[in-house]
C-alpha cells in the first residue's frame, strides 16, 4: 500500500467549483488554464508518489545524523529526491518570474505540496522551510539582498530555516536574548543559542540560508526590539557562489516523536556574519509574513497526513477478512467479510473523507482568497482576500490539525493492532502529523489569534463579510435538494453567530472569558466553515449529478455525512464556552 | 519530573466514598480495614514511584533485544525490579490464599497496578499478563493443574501470558488454526504461530506459563471448536520445578510505536505439550474469564498515563514562563508568567483532572462491584454486581482509553514543542496510552459488545437497574448545592435512555443501526458514568467542605467543570448516533 495522491479531487477543487479559469485575466492565473494545471498536477502526482512515498518509511526508521564536526546527514535517498525535485523546477512553481519562478497561483503550488506532504512529510519540509525564507525575503530585503538570495532559494539549490525559538522563549518572542552587534561594515555579529531549527543542517544543498529573529544592542525590550537577519551558512562571494563559511554551527539534533527525516537542530551563531532584513526592530512582522505563510501550510499538514493515513486505512478495511457484516455475509466464499462491512470502521472512515475531503476545499478556498489579495484588479476583492487569508489563516492551522491528527489516531484504529506496529504506516503518520498541532503557534496560540486580534480587526469586518456571505447563500439556496445541507449550515453559523455576539459581551468585560472560550470557538468556526464548503460542494454536485460519474453521488453522500454525523459537535462547542472562565480559573496554581 | 502517586485520592475513594470499611463483615474485605489500606497504599506508592518509575524512559529507549537463540533480554533494571515486585509480594495481594494470596479485595489490588501501570505501563503488564493467566486458570483448571500452577503464578515466580491472535485472526478468533493433538498421555500437541503476545518470552521469570487457543482435531469450525491449554516453557518436574524445555519458542518481537519495554513475542508451537484447561471446545469462555479482568486493567491503563501525563503537564505548566495573564501579569518580578495562568491551558488541564478523577472513580466502583460479586453474602447484591461487571466493562474499556488518549494528547498541547521531543515523558506516555485502545478488544469492539449483547442480556436488566439507581439518586438529591450535578446528571441520563429506545426501536430493525450508534452510545454510557461519580463525589464533598481541607473545595469545582465544560459532549453523541445507518452505509466499498 503506497500513497496515491487524490489528483481527480484537486481537479474538482481546482477546475470544477473553484474555477481558477475565470481568472485568467489575472497574473499568474493566465498561465494557469485546466490543461497545464492538470498536466503538472498528473506530473506532481508520479514525482509524489514514486520518489517521495517510497522515502517515507526510510526517514522515519533512518532518522537524521549529526557529526561533531556540525554536519548533519538526511537519510538515504533524501540527498539524491532532493536533487530530483530542483530538477524538475518545483521549488519555483508559484515564486516570482523575476527571480527565476513560474509565478503560478498559489493554489496550483499548494496542490503540489498537500502531496509532497503526504507523501513524505519530513521530506517536505525542507523546500517548505526554504519557501518561508523565500517570502520573507521578498516581502522585506533590500533589492541587493534579494537579487543575491532570491534566484537560489527559488531554484532550491540553497535552503532556507527560520530561526526563532530559544530554549527560555517559544510563544513568547518578546524573551529573546540573541545579539547583534553592528560590525560597521553595514553588516552584524549575530551570537545566540536557537532550537528546534527544522533543517537547520543537512547535506541536500551548498548553503543553508537562516533567517534570524536577533536583538540589536541598545533596541527596547520585548517584541519592539526584535530585528530580522539573514545568515548564510556559506558567505556568497563575488559571483555568488558559497564563499567563506560563517561561524553558525548546528550543535545537535533533537529526538523527537515524529518527523525523523527532517534534521530538527540546535543552531548556535558565534558572532555569524548577518544582514539586516527591513528596518530596524521591524523583525517580527516580516517574521509574521513568513509564519502566517506557514500555518496554512501547517493546516495543510494536517490534511496531507490524514488522507495518507486515511487511505493505508481504507485500503487495509477492504482487504482484512475478520468478522461478519451485521446484516449477513458479504464475502459468503471467503472465511470471513472485509472489515468495510462493519459499520463502526464505515464511521471511521466516513468521518475521515468528511473532514479531509471538506478541509481541504476550505484550505485552497482560503489559499485562493490570498491569490486574489495579491492579483486581483479589483480592490473590493483584494480587502477581502486579505481579510479572509487573516481570519481563516488561525483556523486553518488549528482546526485542520487537530482533526487531522483525530483521523490519523482513526486510522491506526481501523488498523486494529497491526496499526501499533510499525510494519505498517500509519504510526508514522499519527507520529509525524502530531507536531502540526505545536509547531508555528501551537493551537491554543491560535485559537487565541482568532478570538483575540482576527475577530476584532478593522471593526470586525472580516467575520461580518464572511456571516453575510453565508447568509446570502443560505438565502438563495430554497430547494429540497439543498434543504439538508442548508439548514445544517444555517444552524451552525446561528451557533457560531451566538458565540461571536458572547464573546463581545464577555470577552472585554473580562478576558479569561474569550481565553477560555478559545479553543471552542476555533472548532465552532471551522465546523461551519466546513459546512459551508459542503453546501457549495453539494450545489455543484446535485448539478452535475447527472452526468453519470459515481464522483458527484459520493460527494453528495459524504457532504450529508458531514451535517448528520460531524456538524452536531457545533453545539457541544457553543454550550462549552457560554460557560466562561470562572469554574475553568477557580483553582489556585498550587491545586495543580 | 516524576510520576507522583495519588495516594490521597486512593484514600478518599477506597476510604471515604465507597467506604470499603462497611464490608468488613465480608471475606477479604475483613483483612482491608483503612489502616491496612493506608500502609499498603504509602508502600505501593514508594515501590512505583521509586522503583518502577525511574525505568519508564529507560524501557521506552531500550526496548527488548531478541536473539536468535529466542531469548528476550528486557531493558536494564527490569529484572532487579522484577526481582524486589515478587520479594514484596505485589503479585499475591488480590490472589486467593488457598494458593499463597493475600486474598484482599480486586479494588486494594487496583489501586497498586493503577500506579505500577501509570509508573511504567510497559513493565507492569508482565504482572498484569501473569495475573490474567492466573485468573483464566483459577476458574477452569483441574485441581492438579492449580495446585502446579497457581502458586507459581501467584508469587510472580512464573510469568503467564495470553496466546490468542494469529496472524489471521484477531477480533474473530472463529478464524484459529492453531492445532491440538492428543498425545495419548492426557496431554496434546499444540502446534500454530501465535502474533503479539505481551511478555511471550523474557528473561524477567525461570519460566513462562502460556495460556494457548487451539483447536483440537475434528472439533466443529469456528467459535465453538476452540479450546484452551496451558502450554509451559518449560515442563514442571516432579519436584514442581521447571524441567524440560518444551517446544514453544519466541521466533521475533514487534516493532511498535510505545510500550517497547514489555516484549511483543511472535510465539512459534512446534507440537508443544499442553494440557487441556476446562473442558474441550469451552475455550472462549474461559479465556473471557481472563479477558473481560483484562479489560478493566486497560480501562485502568488509560486513566493510568492519562494521570503521569498529566502530572507532567500540570508541572511543566506552573515551572514554564511564557507570556502574561490575560489579567495583568501574575509573576511580576519575572520575565513573564508561568503558562497555567493562560485559560486554554487551565482547559486542559481540567479536561484532564475531569477525567481522570471521575474515570478513576468509575474504575474502582465498577471494580468494587466486581468484589461484592464474589464477596456479598446477599444475593441480590451479588446479582447486581455480576451485572454492573458486565455492563460498565466495555465502557470502562472503550470509554476511559478514548479519553486517556485525548488527555494525553492534550498534556503534550501544555508542553507545546517541549512535549514532542523525547527529552520531556510526555511522548512516551501518549506513544504507550495509545494500544490501549486496541488491544483486549478494539474500543470498538467494546462498543458493539456494549449495545449488542451487554444492554439485551436479562431483557436489559443492568441498565434498567443502573438507569434506576440513577433515577433514585436524582430525585434524592434535592438540595440548591447539588443542583447543578443533578441538573446535568439527569439531562445526560435523559439523553442516555432516549439513545438506548432508539437502538431498541431501531437496532432490531436493521443491526447495522446498532453497529452505527455503538462508539456514540458508549461514550454516552460514559460521560453519564462519570456525570453519576462525579455526582456522588460532589454529594460527598459537599459534606466536609466545612472540615477546611481545601481537597474537597477542589473536588467541588472539578465536579463543577465536568459538568460545564466534559458533559455537553453527551448531547452531540445522541444527535449523532440518531442518524442512523444509511449515510454511513450508503457508498459502495470500492468507493474508499
Amino acid at each position: 500500500m503506497t500513497y496515491t495522491p487524490p489528483v481527480r479531487d484537486y481537479q474538482f477543487i481546482l477546475g470544477e467549483w473553484l474555477d481558477i479559469g475565470r481568472y485568467a485575466n489575472l497574473p499568474g492565473f493566465s498561465e494557469a488554464s485546466m490543461d497545464v494545471v492538470g498536466q503538472i498536477l498528473k506530473e506532481a502526482a508520479r514525482f509524489t508518489s514514486e520518489v517521495l512515498a517510497p522515502l517515507n518509511p526510510v526517514g522515519d526508521k533512518e532518522g537524521c545524523v549529526w557529526s561533531p564536526d556540525h554536519s548533519v546527514k538526511t537519510p538515504a535517498g533524501f540527498k539524491e529526491a532532493y536533487a530530483q525535485l530542483v530538477e524538475g523546477g518545483w521549488p519555483a512553481l508559484g515564486a516570482e518570474p523575476a527571480y527565476g519562478g513560474q509565478g503560478l497561483p498559489h493554489v496550483v503550488n499548494l496542490a503540489f505540496s498537500d502531496m509532497s506532504s503526504a507523501a513524505n512529510m519530513a521530506f517536505s519540509m525542507y523546500p517548505g522551510l526554504t519557501h518561508g525564507a523565500y517570502s520573507a525575503l521578498l516581502n522585506g530585503g533590500s533589492d541587493e539582498l534579494k537579487a543575491r538570495y532570491l534566484p537560489k532559494l527559488v531554484s532550491g539549490e540553497w535552503g532556507g530555516t527560520m530561526n526563532l525559538t530559544e530554549p527560555h522563549c517559544g510563544t513568547d518572542l518578546g524573551l529573546l536574548r540573541t545579539k547583534a552587534a553592528p560590525a560597521g561594515d553595514g553588516s552584524y555579529r549575530i551570537s545566540g543559542q536557537k532550537i528546534w531549527i527544522s533543517g537547520g543542517e543537512h547535506d541536500l544543498t551548498d548553503n543553508i540560508v537562516h533567517l534570524v529573529l536577533a536583538r540589536i544592542e541598545g533596541a527596547p525590550a520585548g517584541v519592539r526590539g526584535i530585528s530580522l537577519f539573514i545568515v548564510p551558512k556559506f558567505i556568497p562571494d563575488a559571483d555568488g557562489k558559497p564563499g567563506a563559511r560563517n561561524s553558525v554551527f548546528c550543535d545537535g539534533l533533537e529526538e523527537k516523536m515524529g518527523i525523523h527525516g527532517n534534521a530538527t537542530c540546535v543552531i548556535r551563531h558565534e558572532e555569524a556574519q548577518g544582514w539586516l532584513v527591513g528596518e530596524e526592530n521591524q523583525g517580527l512582522r516580516l517574521m509574521f509574513v513568513m509564519m502566517n505563510e506557514a500555518r496554512i501550510g501547517v493546516g495543510m499538514q494536517g490534511i496531507a497526513q490524514a488522507e495518507a493515513a486515511y487511505q493505508a486505512a481504507a485500503s487495509f478495511a477492504k482487504e482484512r477478512l475478520q468478522g461478519r457484516s451485521l446484516t449477513g455475509p458479504k464475502n459468503p466464499d471467503g472465511p470471513a467479510d472485509p472489515i468495510i462491512v462493519h459499520p463502526d470502521v464505515r464511521r471511521m472512515l466516513m468521518d475521515a473523507r468528511a473532514v479531509i475531503e471538506g478541509g481541504r476545499a476550505f484550505l485552497f478556498w482560503t489559499a485562493l482568497h490570498g491569490d486574489l489579495a495579491h492579483a486581483s484588479d479589483d480592490e473590493a476583492v483584494q480587502q477581502k482576500g486579505r481579510d479572509y487569508m487573516a481570519l481563516m489563516t488561525p483556523v486553518v492551522k488549528g482546526f485542520l490539525t487537530d482533526r487531522g491528527f483525530k483521523v490519523c489516531s482513526d486510522a491506526m484504529q481501523v488498523h486494529g493492532g497491526s496499526g501499533f506496529t510499525e510494519h505498517f504506516p500509519v504510526s508514522q503518520y499519527l507520529r509525524d502529523c502530531r507536531i502540526a498541532l505545536i509547531y508555528e503557534g501551537t493551537n491554543g496560540v491560535q485559537a487565541l489569534d482568532l478570538v483575540g486580534r482576527k475577530l476584532a480587526a478593522d471593526g470586525g469586518r472580516a467575520a461580518m463579510t464572511f456571516f453575510a456571505e453565508v447568509d446570502a447563500f443560505v438565502d438563495a439556496e430554497t430547494s429540497d435538494e439543498m434543504k439538508p445541507f442548508v439548514d445544517g449550515l444555517a444552524q451552525s453559523k446561528a451557533q457560531l453567530q451566538e458565540a461571536t455576539l458572547w464573546l463581545m459581551q464577555n470577552g472585554l468585560a473580562n478576558p479569561d472569558n474569550a481565553g477560555a472560550a478559545s479553543t471552542d470557538y476555533m472548532h465552532l468556526f471551522g465546523l461551519t466553515a466546513l459546512a459551508y464548503m459542503w453546501a457549495q460542494i453539494a450545489k455543484l454536485a446535485l448539478a452535475k449529478a447527472g452526468d453519470g460519474d459515481p464522483y458527484y453521488a459520493t460527494k453528495l453522500t459524504t457532504a450529508r455525512y458531514y451535517v448528520e454525523r460531524v456538524l452536531p459537535d457545533a453545539a457541544a462547542h457553543l454550550a462549552k464556552l457560554k460557560t466562561g472562565a470562572a469554574t475553568l480559573m477557580a483553582l489556585d496554581a498550587e491545586a495543580f
